[in-house]
């Protein structure tokens, strides 16, 4: 479970065209603590503080499921106008744990809300006064566990202790490990773009399809910025921008109880003012937004349990987005297309498969599927160019691209997934002891 | 590819609670043919033909998906009262085939409905006039080769000239085997029941998740009675009786362009005439169709590819049969529970994850959850019994057992799966060639 930094940014790359390694460095009015809580009984940090000490707008979306975590149950019910801290513990999804589950948030909470009022007090002119309820919590582990609260609220002080004023790459990497459960790699991404003249900052880092004494596949994202928007407006760019980028992957189709995404803004970047979602000096920082989240969502993907290669999945001019959206996760959440991939096998037949039980209303005719550059089928019939070799010899790049226009409208959706491999099964089917 | 109907027979068991191997005799007014098409180049049958010498009443049900293979559009273009022929290639689906498959039909079954116009008149005191419109066809395999239509064309007269007026076991496992692709068991089943005081045969074979150079997973399944019963009283039998079985068993949750389950009736057995589907004389039949439907479906299943447990999943206490069906199949088609179940481990955190994310309401408090007669979840909690250690032992049965109680009403589901194993992936992931 240990990790070696220098190891790791040695590593080999795993060789895809995915964005490259980005740097994070300060961005005003967040600090990053990360701390061994011995939640993992190993070397490693497992419990992750981002602290706003002029509080944060924010907006945040969570797991469709209607089984939803501890942590999320408490996230939703505080009434709020600021953040002062997000809180996100690793190895327990405070899921199925009840009351327990509950009263360790709104224990943790108070002790929390009560040190950091204190480091206020030490720290700031004019000291605020924090409340449970700016805080908010992110849980990822196994279900069902007694959430370990006291192993939590006993590191608090220390990892309010190790708040510094000025963050670096560093730390930013160690809060991307901290949040991680079983993701080979921490998920960064950063962006930087302008509000009328002023250059905003949008960092974020995330973790993925990652189990733990291997239990779900829990997604988290957070984003960071400098940038000084209302919630309103932080709300609406995060859902207009979720579903093309974390709601565009699939790993295995199924969903965890502690999904959740959330975007903070500290409001230190002296922008002209915007007071709504339509003005025009937004556009910059909305496109950035969709750059980080997408990079994010691909790096999840990427590392996708037991995964070989990324799968891109364009569906172009279908008569409404929902269908475009249904064909693509039709294709991207079979198993035999994901099989298939995996053995580097153009078998184009189950994407036809994939396609039809999307049940989508399809013309035939109009249909056509390309492998990459490759045209495979045309009008509804194959190809009469179609060329098998040259076609498996596609199926061994690491990154695959499936493109399928359906010819009944003018709608687009890209689905990102990934091959489901052998591996998968290994890391799934273990027993968790 | 060659298979050997004594070591078959002699074969190990799979060693599961499955209804023993019936033997299927002589069905009145029907005869089977099988032959070697070299549809696969192998030592094996692969074209089987069902003949119906005074013709048949009949319902089908096909695949929902939005793409069909052109035998299937044959079967639904044709408007008979009478089935006088099924016939059932293998090796390839006819699908994505265009107007060459489907022409491919329409010359078959003329040459076929020639053919046993011919047999008619030497057998038949008042021989009858088949039409082309009087075959139905039944295809599986490959998608989007072309279709064998001459293989088969010069098999005709051989596959007519085979046909014996009396059947038996061998013949029914001939034809069991001739429809198989993939498949590691020939699938039968039978009934006996009473209309009336007449007694009723109801005998049934399928094929399921195989794969051809592999490629769909297509379920068939064929019933034949010699019940006297309408073409309308076989579609509401069909209808009704389909959705808790054929309908209530996944695989993978992928669904083939070729999928299909008829009834044929002769009307040989000479039972008081049931006019109307409420009749309370046909209670009996209903009852023993759905069985040999069930223990098809469960054959079917328990054959999945690389399965290596059998899964009933029961919901109970729903609010809606539908809701409970959702459950149901949320679970049934969860990688993260397939794949636990394979590595045997009693990983009850990935069903919640499974009923959560089914989007059914929920009363978590309300919810128990059972592996086996195991007491897992109790009135929303962790039942305090629960003993990890006795759970894992009954995880490593090959039939796992699932109950859910919802506690929001009293409709209940049952549907059937199996575990997700390495095995299915080396299956699906090898290249087709």
């Amino acid at each position: 479970m240990g990790f070696n930094l220098s190891n790791y940014l040695n590593s080999k790359s795993k060789n895809r065209k995915m964005i490259d390694f980005q740097d994070l460095d300060h961005l005003d009015g967040l600090s990053i603590s990360t701390i061994n809580a011995n939640l993992y009984n190993a070397k490693r940090d497992d419990l992750v503080m981002f602290y706003f000490r002029d509080g944060a707008n924010f907006a945040s979306v969570y797991t469709k499921s209607k089984i939803i975590s501890e942590n999320i149950k408490w996230n939703l019910n505080q009434k709020t106008q600021k953040i002062f801290s997000l809180v996100v513990n690793t190895r327990n999804a405070n899921a199925f744990t009840g009351n327990q589950g509950y009263k360790s948030m709104q224990n943790i909470a108070e002790v929390i809300s009560l040190e950091l009022s204190d480091k206020q007090k030490q720290d700031e002119d004019e000291p605020k006064v924090i409340k449970p309820k700016n805080i908010l919590f992110g849980s990822t582990g196994t279900i069902g566990e007694i959430f370990p609260l006291q192993k939590i609220i006993s590191k608090i002080p220390e990892l309010i202790n190790n708040i510094k004023y000025t963050q670096n790459k560093l730390i930013w990497m160690k809060a991307a490990l901290g949040i991680m459960t079983t993701d080979t790699q921490p998920k960064m991404a950063m962006e930087e773009c302008y509000i009328g003249k002023t250059k905003i900052k949008i960092y974020g880092i995330a973790k993925g399809s990652g189990m733990i004494h291997p239990n779900l596949a829990t997604t988290l994202g957070y984003i960071f910025t400098d940038a000084d928007l209302s919630n309103d407006i932080l709300k609406k760019l995060l859902n207009n921008n979720i579903e093309t980028t974390f709601n565009a992957i699939s790993c295995d189709g199924d969903t965890s109880t502690n999904d959740m995404v959330s975007i903070f803004s500290t409001s230190k970047a002296k922008h002209i003012k915007i007071s709504s979602i339509n003005d025009k000096k937004l556009k910059d920082f909305d496109h950035s937004l969709n750059k980080v989240l997408l990079n994010l969502a691909k790096r999840v993907v990427a590392d996708g349990e037991g995964s070989s290669k990324f799968i891109t999945i364009n569906i172009n001019d279908a008569k409404t987005e929902t269908d475009a959206k249904k064909i693509a996760f039709s294709i991207g959440n079979s198993p035999l297309v994901k099989t298939a991939i995996a053995g580097e096998d153009p078998n184009w037949g189950r994407v036809i498969m994939a396609i039809g039980k999307s049940q989508v209303s399809i013309k035939i005719k109009k249909l056509t599927i390309k492998f990459g550059k490759i045209s495979v089928v045309k009008d509804g019939k194959i190809d009469p160019n179609y060329n098998e070799k040259e076609t498996a010899d596609y199926m061994k790049n690491s990154d695959i691209e499936i493109s399928v226009k359906v010819g009944t409208g003018n709608k687009n959706f890209t689905a990102f997934t990934m091959d489901l491999t052998k591996k998968y099964i290994e890391i799934n089917a273990d027993y968790r002891s």
